[in-house]
């Protein structure tokens, strides 16, 4: 956090006075809880926090896996440590006898630095054109329908993906976009810095946080009723903060709705892989199908998909890599597109790489296809594992119910919290969820978001954890923590 | 460049209502000619070319050093490919033995990791801890004036920086934010976005691109007669596009002029290292040298001082890492800046990382120094002498003018066209200069931006170049096509 250098008392810039835009967006993932967090972490650190009845501070509060122990895939970061110093390639011999270089690594190496030069340089705004040729073949793939490169946008992960959409869809104060409730609060926050409508739709929390197209529907007539210029709905699948994974009939249900009001469609993808019931079903597939199905009718939606190598089992959240692609869009829109995204030069280029090779990772008989699948399939079989662990600690916490874990990183649980504990919150100047995940981390050290941040029905208490920390020695705080809480507020 | 499917016809987001902001917003740097030069790279790279005039394309339009053969520092590439693989540290013995690296690198990558954990994790959003601290004792080196942690907010490349400080300070369409013509396009790009106003001065180009303090005051004064409340201030020193370096006697008068109007000043100093003539003054010395002066009087100026890893010696563009310094602002105003950094989570980590070895390279002693130095120094001379080269070049050009390099990556030379072509770009829907770099374009491969993309006075002419591309020959293409051209429009 920051502070300044207090010598001075005018100043030209003041709450009063800043753009209030900033002031009114809300970020809670990254907020004052975090910010205890990290004071606490310090304080350990320094070896001054023996008054502290925890030794360990457990950031469960963001999805961030390699601050948590998770192990970069060996491929990913053998490729990148050639792109970084290409010199070492001149030394062959000792990159494979020595360390175990394989050569499909080398062999990436050269491709990927034949396609951007140096990972030192700006590549084109949009991304390398081979990278995005790669994300376009996977996303063929993928979902068995074409892609073009020219509709690929590389991002600095997914959040410039969707500021940058935002932007674009954003007129002025009159727009609205439809956001799900509850929702990562990139959106919220984002429309809020642009001045622009959040159009909130809550999901179905008695059907696994599924969407419920009466729901959707009359959510929009409301905001139309308002005057509001509803243009774009955002989907997030599988939820955040929701761990919901869709199925294939909301999603349909979604593109006819939105193909019935004419709006863009932004569905956030970037748990595509975290899933553990069912299978992902892009919307780019279900549209594909649907327009298959009733040739003519959905020609006309407009889709933006958003991916990320933050996520998933690749987890390479500092690298800041991720794409979207644009279906249908306008091309003059994608030319405005083009030159917003120009203005801040191009997305980090190792980032760009990663995403190369997340989409393209070693194939079935190449040389590192076998560490490449066990590094894989741990981290997919350690993630579920920790869900479930997870899911069974709740159900020991009295008035505490969670969904099973279906994807996504995160599990949401409602929480029912006894009046003494809403009273005391409520003295204390907080909301009741946040006061309870403020005692959780002053009791345990776990850090987890309160469910207010994210949005939730009127009377409904949450929180958001993440199921990356390794072990289940935190669980069992959390169940501790839990019981002492109730205790306390009975 | 972006086109998109076509089978649809009809659209929800057309031209007429997606935000007005970006389609009134323009960047030349990555304009027109810069995809009419991607163009023909991929043509000639296809082997398709054997129709133009030229067999390489030059990409002289943007600061981009890498992409023209400028070898990265050894010293921040070892490190990184470290960081990104530190499984290597295992093979210490190979690492040295068998690939020459020093113990310093090893020592540095080890600190680096013990920072951030993992470069696949995000990082605190104002940047690493560890790593502003070194970027504190930098300036406190620098400038030899105290610099505190708290006050360095670490971006993803300065352009980041840039958006992040003109979000804050835009409140409404009322806002102005002085900004020098000519001028990076990336600040009245932002302007647009925000709907904010660009209170423009112009720079003295009979004065080697100074700042002159009337010409400020004329147009601040202007300003608040069409009602702008002008907030801030934008001096980049050394000057792009100009190549200009600002004396002491400028700077000063610039911080007397903000001190007494209560503007906040934003200072880009990303060329702080590529000076030719003279030395670098930042703005914070300069300030802080007047606080000793005149005690009490310029105490309440409040300051941010960007500074960027893409430019100077290091040329790490790809990377996107960058820095801010806020001196003196309200420490609430400094919390909304956190906020609004944080809903994009953090920057690079990796780029955090070549900022940390950018501010603290190998000291006298130290292994890689010897190295390291002789290093920066050859990039160096080899920018001094290309501007030279360049400079000389153009005064053979008949009817251009251009000042010595004093600093930067640029010359920004004024031409003077004959009046038929002139007329043949307004019959082309061209503005002049624009007209002559196409025609530069196509006739040698070499990619400039024209003076209008930067703001120019009116009534003259000019365009940017870097000379950052290697050897002489391409320069010789350039006196070679403006006497063509005069020729043709005499």
């Amino acid at each position: 956090m920051s502070s300044t250098e207090t010598q001075a008392t005018r100043h030209v810039l003041n709450l009063k006075n800043i753009n209030p835009h900033i002031r009114n967006a809300k970020y809670a993932v990254r907020g004052e809880l975090a910010v205890k967090s990290e004071y606490y972490r310090a304080k350990l650190a320094k070896g001054e926090g023996r008054d502290l009845p925890f030794d360990t501070v457990i950031a469960a509060n963001i999805g961030n896996p390699q601050q948590l122990d998770q192990k970069p895939i060996t491929f990913f970061r053998q490729v990148a440590s050639l792109l970084e110093n290409p010199v070492l390639l001149e030394s062959e011999d000792v990159l494979v006898k020595s360390l175990g270089y394989k050569e499909d690594v080398i062999a990436r190496a050269k491709k990927l630095l034949k396609e951007v030069k140096s990972v030192g340089a700006y590549s084109q705004s949009q991304g390398a054109p081979g990278i995005r040729h790669s994300v376009a073949e996977y996303i063929e793939r993928r979902d068995g329908y074409p892609a073009s490169v020219d509709n690929i946008f590389l991002s600095n992960g997914a959040s410039s993906g969707v500021n940058t959409l935002m932007h674009v869809i954003c007129a002025g104060p009159e727009t609205g976009v439809m956001v799900p409730i509850p929702q990562y609060p990139l959106y919220t926050a984002t429309l809020a810095l642009l001045n622009a409508r959040c159009v909130p739709y809550y999901l179905n929390e008695a059907q696994a946080w599924g969407t419920s197209i009466d729901e959707i529907r009359s959510s929009y007539e409301k905001a139309i009723k308002e005057g509001t210029d509803v243009k774009a709905i955002v989907i997030i699948n599988p939820g955040n903060p929701t761990g919901g994974s869709l199925p294939a009939e909301d999603i349909k249900s979604v593109l006819k709705f939105a193909a019935e009001k004419g709006l863009v469609v932004i569905a956030d993808e970037v748990y595509q892989t975290n899933v553990f019931i069912g299978e992902f079903i892009s919307f780019k597939k279900a549209l594909r199908d649907l327009q298959k199905e009733t040739p003519g009718t959905y020609d006309h939606i407009e889709l933006a998909s958003l991916h990320s190598i933050s996520k998933g089992m690749v987890g390479e959240c500092g690298h800041r890599g991720g794409y979207f692609e644009l279906i249908n869009f306008n091309a003059d829109v994608a030319q405005e597109i083009y030159k917003f995204i120009s203005i801040q030069l191009c997305p980090p280029v190792l980032g760009q790489c990663i995403v190369e090779m997340m989409v393209n990772p070693p194939k079935e008989g190449e040389p590192s296809y076998e560490l490449y699948k066990s590094e894989y399939d741990s981290i997919f079989k350690g993630l579920k594992e920790r869900a479930y662990a997870l899911y069974e600690a709740f159900k020991k916490m009295e008035g505490v119910e969670c969904d099973e874990p279906q994807g996504s990183m995160y599990l949401f649980p409602t929480i029912h919290l006894p009046e003494k504990a809403v009273k005391q919150a409520k003295e204390e100047g907080k909301e009741p969820d946040e006061f309870y995940c403020f005692r959780m981390l002053d009791a345990t050290g776990v850090c987890v978001v309160a469910g207010n941040g994210f949005g939730q029905r009127e009377g409904t208490l949450h929180f958001r954890t993440t199921f990356l920390a390794p072990g289940t020695e935190w669980t069992e705080r959390l169940v501790r923590f839990h019981e002492e809480f109730l205790a306390e507020f009975k």
